[in-house]
């Protein structure tokens, strides 16, 4: 379809174009997982990952090997994702994580020592962060970092068997040098968790004293990634080792930062998380274009079964059922790859512009990339899962692929933060923006909120009892009995059933937690005796977002062949997400019995619509040829 | 809990019994396939499975060095799943399949000539029905066995590439012979699909003149059952190779067989499968018992976050969110355990008593397992998925075993019949039970429709309205709003929603297909149209059929602890399942709304008190130590 993918592309095409190439070049890479073993596997993945470094690095200051452009630097590495996953893993651990954090953390002295090494992946390093005993809850590491100002050394330290760092790409075999996130201990107080940058490996790979490293050993996937697991035992590092962009301390022991608030200090040194985050969603978007790609073409081809008496069978893909398991999720492929094209563009605007952006800006950019990635994620276990049903026994095998994109994102939905914690994350800034709307504003209470999952929050009820009457105004008409099917396809009236429905989830949310308050009752157990619907109210927000970025890319799209297709698409997918919640409408008397079935019959007719244009939808992924011309889809083989 | 364990295993504790103490004796197989490069891995489950063979042969005839216990032998099968995947498969392979075939399909020449090598592991064979080109379809196979005259032989022949057998286990490496299924022609004429033993491989191990043979190569699991490929190049048989129980060809060249009817010869033959289904389905269900049972474990000891200042973090399974994601699912497990249980002693009534089962009767067995099979491993999929991502990075580590569930499992939604075409057979059996009831029975014309997923299905419209009426009368009453709460943990109310859905979707599904029909619109395409309304029709029948099966476990079982903790599983297990498709009754006015918000309250209360007992309701499936035991649970680590 002449366009599509240009328009898909977007403005980071080049960026794109230049991976896709590299991983076209390197096929090689594609099974090097089924034929090497793990060791050679990862050895393979990092001179890959060396040859590469040069584009991978795009998004890195210009005095520093790189070219000052994060948004290609993004929408290059999600483009990795149409290769071997663990090449692109490792390239987030190297770049986004290693060298993000001594770009974000570090200052002037860290970066003219390491930048340019790390960039060019001559220094290897790890990300530090997550410990045996504790993943999401960051603030609570077991990890110390004690100032001794006899030596002026940091004493970095694992004091517990739970502190151990675990999980960590490049630990297990390539690592020189680790960025550690520890309890920083100086005159015998803790200042909570910062960031230091620790020698691991010696020039030959042997660990260095008081270092400790152990293998993961075999995963589910990323089998070409080295994770492994670091112990500090009591190992000295220089003061300059600590990453003082946003805290400092003095040779004889003062501790210093502009950042007076240790939640707000520690929030700040976390939103360089937000990159890994924006990028582990555009991943997982890409990875269920290849899916989508091997199953759509072997469905395509594959005929079973069939008019009784008929000389052929019938294509699989014109199996209504076929349809209904693909071709919704191609829908929302598409709608999370616009709603990740503004994600990267929101990222590049906040972090690529010469002002420091505001923390309303940055808490606002970190809900929404921890939506997306939640969301992305979800979406990509599940896709890839009906493609692999879809495919059969074929899909099972190795030589499809399939297996390799199943296990190797597997992970995603609970790296880079877990899910439900990430969409808590979302529905709690949403709870924050609201009181900030309708109550009083008190920064350090809304930070406290966010940091330690306390619930304080509290809507005035006055506030509370205005909004819902605002929102009954907003909802579409709810007389939808007299005619089931009209408006079905008007993007007004799906955006105001889920701005209703976000809405009204998050007014639900806030009313039980200040009911339980005001009862008197603890704080944690109101919040926890909601937690699903909190879960849910985040979820709705992000749907309600990853719509309305499908809605304006259709009207942003050429006219013609191209807006009339996604049109078509987003109609899917906008009818199919209403379906998918259909009980909550139902329940909410936002949607009569006979609309909720004419919606169902709708997305069975859009399956219809779509299914003649399938194929070409997913050649626009430009997915490179290797990635989907498996043994199954060559038609060869069916003959 | 005292009692519980003996009262799931039921009448075959001691067949359980034998297999849990192999597998605890032979723990090295639960890492093998990470130890071992692939062909070694295969040999060394192959050694289990020949040391296990004795107790797997237990449902075999006794002169064929088997013990007669159909339940025990199945009972049995299932524990395997307790332990290494691959040994289960590689068991159901030799033993379900190719012995099955041998022992079904053959007369007593096969089984005297073959059978107490194939039990006892001596003889490893192959059942090679599926082939590249045609998986479900197994009437549409391409593979030839054309009877020669002039030698009395039969040729065996693959005439294109698509007719290769495909993912056959045991074919890649220790099969000796394969039961071959395919299109026997006598004398020039087709009588459809058969079954032949064919030698493949000498006592070398190489393959016969006439026969190739090639690897599947590496899977996403399953890595120890040694998947291959098989081509016949004119490959010629004795006669007596044609296991000829329901049909015989004589020197001459003469085809005879009792049963007139092809399509009725080929589903009788096709009946042999039923075994493998009901195998499958349990497994499938004692997989997801391990997979419970390591991440209910983890959420047990493993803290994360909780009350800002408390001392200590919160247990991941006292958190509301943790809880639905994994209690509703124990609870549907066990739901399935008393369904499988049911299915079980259903299969040992049809096949284990001297007298021929009825027609009627077997068809509603293969119902029955189809329909088990199709909810039991989807169960697994989504349980063994949410279990993994419970456990976080952890879960994501080989070492702690969900990996390989995971992987392993992934399967068994699509072998042994695919999940969607199992519950179309379930559909098709109940609407022609229904047109048996209803309308006038016409034998030939429904063998003809199971046969052919035509749709010549007609219900009269009387016989229609009657049923509607009947509906009436017995659904649970709408007046619902008055009292939201009423009756929510009413057996009867339970099972007469589930009842009222699945007797609507079946009466819509039949009013669609005649409407099609009477407006003379093309069969096929009529089926089409609601192919996604006939699987939904199946999925419900067996939802319902699993939960009357709980409810009567929970009346039988013993007084006390052990009946309330049930009583708790089966509320919750029922009433998350009205949730899930609570949109349904909710279009169908058969929950208010408000009814509807409370049965989800409701499902949150009971995790609540199911969750002190989550533990040991795991304990109680008797998983053996080694395979639940993995180091992210074992306490010292996370101290």
């Amino acid at each position: 379809m002449t366009g599509l993918r240009e328009y898909l592309d977007g403005p980071h095409k080049a960026a794109r174009d230049v991976v896709r190439e590299g991983l076209a070049a390197h096929t090689e890479l594609l099974d090097a997982g089924l034929r090497l073993p793990r060791d050679e596997y990862r050895d393979e993945v990092l001179a890959l990952l060396r040859e590469m470094s040069a584009e991978a690095a795009r998004g890195f200051p210009k005095e520093y090997g790189g070219q000052g452009d994060l948004g290609g630097f993004l929408a290059g590495f999600e483009t990795l994702a149409f290769g071997d996953l663990s090449l692109m893993v490792k390239a987030g651990v190297q770049f986004g994580l290693f060298a993000g954090a001594i770009l974000h953390l570090g200052t002037t002295r860290h970066h003219e020592a390491y930048l340019a090494d790390a960039v060019e992946g001559r220094l290897l390093g790890c990300f530090a962060m997550t410990e045996t005993g504790h993943g999401s809850n960051v603030q609570a590491l077991g990890t110390t970092a004690t100032y001794d100002p006899a030596t002026g050394e940091f004493v970095v330290h694992t004091p517990t068997p739970a502190a151990r760092k675990d999980y960590i790409g490049n630990a297990a075999r390539h690592g020189r040098m680790a960025a550690v996130f520890a309890q920083l201990v100086v005159g015998g107080e803790s200042h909570g968790v910062h960031c230091l940058l620790v020698p691991i490996r010696d020039e030959d790979g042997e660990p260095l004293p008081g270092v400790t490293l152990t293998d993961c050993g075999p995963k589910l996937g990323l089998n070409g990634v080295d994770n492994g697991r670091i112990v500090f035992d009591q190992v000295r590092v220089p003061r300059e080792a600590l990453l003082d962009r946003y805290a400092q301390v003095d040779a004889d022991g003062n501790y210093q930062s502009d950042i007076e608030n240790p939640d707000r200090r520690f929030f700040t040194m976390l939103g360089t998380l937000v990159q890994g985050r924006v990028s582990v969603g555009g991943a997982a978007i890409n990875a269920s274009k290849v899916a989508l790609a091997i199953a759509i073409r072997y469905a395509d081809g594959r005929r079973q079964f069939g008019a009784p008496g008929s000389a052929e069978e019938t294509l699989l893909l014109d199996y209504r059922m076929h349809q209904r398991r693909l071709l919704p999720l191609l829908a929302r492929t598409y709608a999370l790859h616009f709603a990740q094209a503004d994600l990267v563009a929101e990222f590049v605007r906040i972090f690529g512009g010469d002002a420091e952006a505001g923390d309303h800006d940055r808490r606002a950019l970190e809900a929404q990339a921890a939506g997306t990635k939640a969301v992305g994620t979800w979406h990509a276990t599940e896709t890839i899962q009906q493609c692999r049903e879809a495919c059969g026994g074929a899909g099972y095998l190795a030589e499809n692929r399939l297996a390799a994109l199943k296990s190797d994102t597997d992970v995603f939905t609970t790296f880079e933060g877990d899910n439900t914690v990430l969409l808590q994350l979302v529905a709690k800034g949403l709870l924050t923006g609201y009181r900030e709307s309708f109550g009083k504003l008190d920064p350090l209470g809304t930070a406290r909120f966010i940091a330690a999952q306390a619930v304080e929050i509290a809507v005035e009820k006055t506030a509370l009892r205005t909004m819902v009457e605002r929102l009954r105004d907003a909802v579409p008409n709810r007389a939808d009995v007299t005619d089931p099917d009209a408006g079905l396809r008007d993007d007004a009236y799906h955006a105001g059933l889920l701005r209703f429905r976000e809405e009204h989830m998050l007014a639900g949310v806030a009313r039980r937690l200040k009911g339980g308050i005001d009862a008197g009752d603890e704080p944690f157990e109101v919040f926890n005796r909601c937690q699903d619907h909190v879960i849910a109210a985040g979820r709705a927000h992000v749907d309600r977002v990853v719509l309305e970025a499908f809605q304006t890319a259709v009207q942003a799209a050429p006219a013609g062949a191209v807006r009339d297709r996604l049109k078509e698409l987003y109609d899917l997918h906008a009818l199919a997400t209403i379906e998918a919640d259909r009980a909550w409408y139902l329940e909410h008397g936002r949607l009569s019995g006979p609309r909720s079935k004419a919606i169902t019959a709708l997305v069975n007719e859009l399956c219809g619509q779509v299914r003649p244009h399938a194929v070409a939808l997913t050649e626009a992924f430009g997915v490179p040829g290797a990635a989907v011309e498996v043994p199954m889809v060559v038609p060869s083989q069916h003959e």
